[in-house]
């Protein structure tokens, strides 16, 4: 079993990744690591708040070993103690953190910190795998034994996933994008309040749009020896947040190059991910997409949980009726699993097998 | 007073009709008409459910003098009983009676029955008021005294409004549209569950995208001779349903015929209207668009009931980053004064003011 | 393994229990059977509705082997086809096709029909088990040789497991108890309007409060010959109906005969139910009752799934201020779980384990 | 006109204060008053936070003049610079500063700081006029020429008033209670938290049993002498919060001491307060309480905003079942209107005309 930290332990994302990760075959929970605020309590302690309360937010019962097992501090948390660290830090602290732990150790991470190295991928499970090179010229550049290796924004994730087989066979020259963004997007302390979003949505999520713009053509890029060239097509977003507890949603006019039909996009995106599925990595699902027909679906409270959370859900294939080449489609993708935590994790199961091959 | 009569007054867009010409200074309600079910019932009465609850959903108070009004039939009421109907019947008897009153007596109708008819204008309040001499076209056409003036769809109520003053001063060529529409859109009886829409989105409206993307350019095209030459540019729309009570909010992506800034956009439509509102029909707001530059608005609790729900809110205008000649923007409807009962009473202000010159 | 049936396998009561049944170790679902209009279909076809969606509503997949089991009719299956009938029709239906099965072969029903027959317990797992022995004067008074085991009404599920350890330790004399039930128990075609239940309580559950204030006396009475002598105690009771999907709380004002301490109470409803725990029932959770000592549970979202959607939460013991020998709590159950579809799996298996002894 | 200031503007009760005070004929709004931070600042800036979003709650529109005020400091304002002081500050500053406002002017207020001292009457808005003598004393053991007049806690403003009829009627012995709380309780920065409020209850509401469970007896007790003799009942409460914006639901099991059937209850509610309505104070609505037969109703959203949201709406009376002397009875106030802002202005207002003659 490897052993692996959870940096930012406390966090909506880190008791996610502290979820995905009970029972995992090749991984054990090793370490609980936090802020100085937490660290040398019992994590059950570190997740009361003023009123007493254990603000342990996940579906999933919290199991008593995690339960008491005493936080680390950040700050001063030895890297080498565990075989891969699993960071999921605000920006802030992963920028200065995350950079020392992988001196030594591999360093998974949902921050947004190192997203726009040139010599960082953004690795996103079943699309561009490939990718992972460049953690080797990563290392190369910054003298690490171990590397950062950051997942993608929480609302593209499900995008990425639609767009890969739409690429590959007809080509992307544009896409129009509006999502509906699910509440856990803007986390938990205290996150949105509940007189805010009840019975409403906000038409902006600050900061959002320009990653949503920009994240995907680095993603669906191609590896050219020591960078990635980004895919050669626009993104333009609007991104709102509507009473939803998880689920990004987002309402696609697509742009293809070549023409193609409904049924071909159907068709492409019902074979894709077939090679990734056969590396049966833990987390991975059996289909990267999900395909219905039934015009009323995706919904997010529906169809969020298909695969465990890792299964992309995508309906209402349509021919646009005025965009050249255009195709409508709706997808949808679990932001705190397939966006955040579970997402991270499937993508170190790729790592430790096949780029690292420790399993 | 002219005596007005609410056909499908039991109805909830009969309900909003009602409260829209409560002290009304021009309309009475002389009479409420339904189908066989409640005719020759008190109207409260008739408002009673299985369970014996009055189904009055409005937040005004229901007036005792409205109450106990009895309830005519539909199939048998005399149109000529009274000096204008206000029709808020489902399309199917809408087809089948309006036609019927509007032999003697104007009809305004919140039904699409007559939409797409060639001799039949889609008014929108402050935007196409020249489309009004169509109906003397209509009368002639089909010899009647009164006339049939539908209302459009709701989903399109604000966008129309927010494209005008942009049609009018820079051209439009393709508009990109999703909408958040609210569940009050679906109706009451049965309405949508409360199992589907709660912490959860709809992405498909049965027949509202075909509305959407064709009726604007009706609204927005030129009067000429006996019919309506529709604008000249296509839209393209996906409709979804989110949990809010009230308020469409529509995400657009707007491509010029000329190019503008966000500065000008905001311009033209702070300026937009001043004329209509110069006709102080009792309906209408001091505004036709409030531009907000809060980018957290409009949202559709906060912002629906600006200008008695008659107003339309737009935020978020900004440079699209990648179309050529794009805005990109969100505005906000409420979709059942607006968008239904108080936008046909405001057009049927229009038109016995300054259409049939009554008041 | 045994043979079950699954009658009313369509509504949304069927559909748990045929996730219930899923992978259980005892038991196969051998038949679907429903009403005329889904007869002779394969179930994912008799699950669409008129748009063509599948409403199957349950957030676990639908495995294709019962997606494509053909559906049989009620008023002509053959209850000698089965080992065991889990009945999931609605009263009416029940109260007609039940004691034809019922001659032949057990019925375990979630329906109220025979609740309140003489010779039928309302057996409610750990609380009541030796009531099963009234179901052998049921077989003879009418000549069956299968019975009927109802199911308590949802409401009282978790209520009548908690005051069970109350009134064996400390006698209860009163009960006043104000429920804050989840929409799901309204069921779902068409069940509650969503512009009924946003951001609102309906104060009223038709027909509710005299089951809450009359069954729970029944489940925790006292077999004595061929009948159940009712506990003696009055429970008064408002129901009310929240915006709140799954999981009903309810708010107790107990006064017990003897006097006890709220860690008296908790102290002996830690303790309740180990006995039956030792069963182990494939359903059974491990502890039947958890005691939560943060005041602001338990929640219905954040505790309902507790133990499989098993276990009852209680929280906020405390001395009542007023009341003598009284103890205020809150409670909550998981109604269609405990206090629906899994609750009378759960019977069921003791049934066959312990009543048949078929296991 | 009276000049008012309004001390803690910023807040949202100050906000409503505000709305409640527009068109005042006897008030004008003459100072706004906040903590250091917003101090100096025009009030609408004050309202902008750290995104540039003015936090203006209210649905009614914020007024231009009001907007442009510049807001002064609550430790250095001058009270006499104005006639009378409506302080909506927190409880603590609310101790520390009301009184020395109270030495010159009359001050009005929402906090619970001097609610419980012994010269201080609690003033519900035809509850318990007579209580306003009390003031006098109040002044006179202090020194004061003004005065400190509080609201009660918002949950019980609208059970108080239910309560009156009955103990005035047929006495009252015992009351159980239990509340569903809207959201606005809990206040606005950052008030409760959207993903805990989703589709969920808490049963909890921190310090707020104690008080329901004790000013009811104050507020309704008989002022002899220089105090108040409570009522000699007793109150036993379970509060909950639950996802509703506005309106707090009280279900109540109320013993009197002379028997009395639902009827006799719903005669006394309807002809109760008709004195007080004869004082036409203008924030008084016609009838105190409106007693509904719709079983279904009260409803928070559809009964909340009734008389302006002053009037207190009582469904479902009816004999309880197994209480002595037992009626049963779900009341409903909205809580920022009577439980708050505007019920301290009807309380105002009455001081104003009756106990210091200023109108």
């Amino acid at each position: 079993m490897l052993k692996i930290a959870i940096v930012g332990a406390t966090g909506i994302v880190g008791q996610q990744a502290i979820v995905s990760l009970l029972g995992h075959p090749w991984f054990e929970i090793s370490k609980l690591v936090a802020s100085e605020r937490s660290a040398n309590k019992k994590y059950i302690d570190a997740l009361r708040d003023a009123n007493g309360s254990i603000r342990w937010w996940c579906p999933e019962e919290l199991p008593e070993n995690i339960a008491g097992m005493v936080v680390e501090e950040a700050s001063t948390f030895d890297p080498t103690s565990v075989d891969v660290i699993f960071s999921t830090m605000d920006a802030g602290p992963a920028k200065e953190l995350e950079p020392k732990y992988a001196k030594t150790t591999p360093v998974i991470s949902t921050a947004s910190a190192f997203r726009y190295e040139t010599d960082t991928p953004i690795l996103v499970g079943g699309v561009n795998m490939e990718h992972a090179e460049l953690l080797a010229i990563q290392q190369k550049n910054r003298g690490w034994k171990g590397f950062i290796s950051p997942k993608s924004n929480c609302t593209i994730a499900g995008l990425v996933v639609s767009l890969k087989p739409i690429l590959d066979n007809f080509g992307v020259k544009q896409v129009v994008a509006t999502s509906l963004q699910a509440m856990s997007g803007a986390g938990r302390t205290p996150g949105l309040s509940a007189m805010d979003m009840t019975e409403n949505v906000v038409p902006y999520i600050s900061g959002e749009e320009p990653k949503v713009e920009s994240e995907p053509q680095k993603i669906l890029g191609r590896l050219a020896g020591d960078k990635i060239v980004s895919a050669p097509f626009g993104i333009t977003a609007t991104c709102t947040r509507v009473p939803v507890l998880d689920g990004h949603l987002v309402c696609a006019f697509v742009q293809t190059e070549k023409p193609c039909t409904p049924e071909d996009v159907k068709r492409v995106m019902v074979e894709y991910g077939k090679d990734f599925a056969e590396l049966h990595l833990p987390s991975s699902p059996p289909h990267l997409i999900d395909v219905t027909d039934d015009p009323f679906r995706p919904q997010p409270r529906m169809d969020r949980d298909k695969g465990g959370g890792m299964t992309v859900t995508v309906g209402r294939i349509r021919k646009d009726p005025i965009l050249e080449n255009g195709i409508k489609y709706v997808c949808l993708a679990h932001n705190t699993k397939l966006g955040a935590a579970k997402g991270a994790l499937q993508t170190a199961e790729y790592l430790v097998k096949n780029f690292l091959k420790w399993v």
